[in-house]
């Protein structure tokens, strides 16, 4: 069966992309959001959030930061914390046939909550 | 702040759509997956997902359903089973300036893997 | 096989329901942590979870409160909020052999923390 | 505020030691089930487990590793799987006042079922 024919003729190339980014992040908020982490795992949780959601249909690249100052606050009270939205920069890479979309979580200050956008779109 | 004209310029209202409901569909997988359900528990938890999911931005309504019979199969063996997205079939209604988009999660036999999808769009 | 003789035969019945109450509180935690959660969908949310992690082994009963003040704060701002462990206030009573226990989830001011421990004990 | 005397005076040092294993258990099969995991990603995602359980209290160690057998049978078909508990043997290393215990989750074949149980104690 050609999945591509039979089930996402309806959608363009950039609407593919822009799919496709969407649903990993959702995914990985949801999948991590609660996960232990401090400063000393931060890096290696980072690593593998990201390896994990590249293996998702057209996804090339996702790239995670995990806020440090956020964290270093947070260990002058306690050994560790849950992670949280608020503490999360990612940015998700897909493309489809040549269309490329970026897909960005970032905190903004402003709205006091984890937005996901398009940030990049071909 | 405008947080549409600020941050969702690039992307058309169909885009929108598309994007909010795809975020959703990969949230709801990923936050609900795992959770121990039976046939005696299987309504309040769809109701409950349902419930939870459409709180998320654009979103107007969910649809949830786990399959009964795999539920049946399996309590012949065991009380209770970890849901997994072999036993979901999912809509999520999403709408942004009147475009409307359904994107379905739906376990398709001939792949033996369940697919996220846009079933419809204006 | 007699999984309780292979398995646990090195436990006695209340080490066995401290385990199994534990477990179900770890669980509960990390599967839910992240909801989407507001006053109106609160209800159905706490039912939910309740019932889906009665399903546990040795999981008598489950009882879910999520904090409601917290909620009507929260919406003043936002529609909804991701569930967190400083909302939640969970009893989990396990019992295995006549013994039961009752593990709490409880937010602790003075700690600014989620504690579990084991509220009452036979 | 000593919290050890004040929530956790009731039970012993043996308790305690298999009250906070069992929530690490708990916490890190509802945290990680679901994650997309393949042959190449799946060492950096048991590290990641591993580091961030560690964090939680009286948590010594924690050994987590993912059935390769299973990921490369897997692979003939898909280019990766969503983590289950029949993938999983993990070693949750708990101590509190010099008492340890070790938790394990292992996948039962005569059961089909991934067991939690007290493997050694001292």
């Amino acid at each position: 069966m050609d999945v591509d024919k039979k089930y996402f003729k309806n959608i363009s190339p950039r609407e593919r992309a822009i799919f496709e980014g969407a649903i990993t992040m959702g995914a990985l908020f949801h999948q991590f959001d609660g996960t232990p982490v401090s400063l000393k795992t931060a890096e290696s949780l980072e690593n593998a959030i990201g390896k994990a959601m590249e293996l998702q249909p057209c996804i090339k690249e996702v790239e995670v930061k995990i806020n440090r100052q956020m964290l270093i606050d947070i260990e002058n009270k306690f050994q560790y914390v849950s992670l949280s939205g608020d503490m999360l920069d990612v940015k998700v890479i897909s493309e489809y046939e040549g269309q490329q979309a970026i897909i960005r979580l970032e905190f903004i200050k402003e709205l006091d909550y984890p937005l996901m956008y398009v940030e990049e779109i071909d």
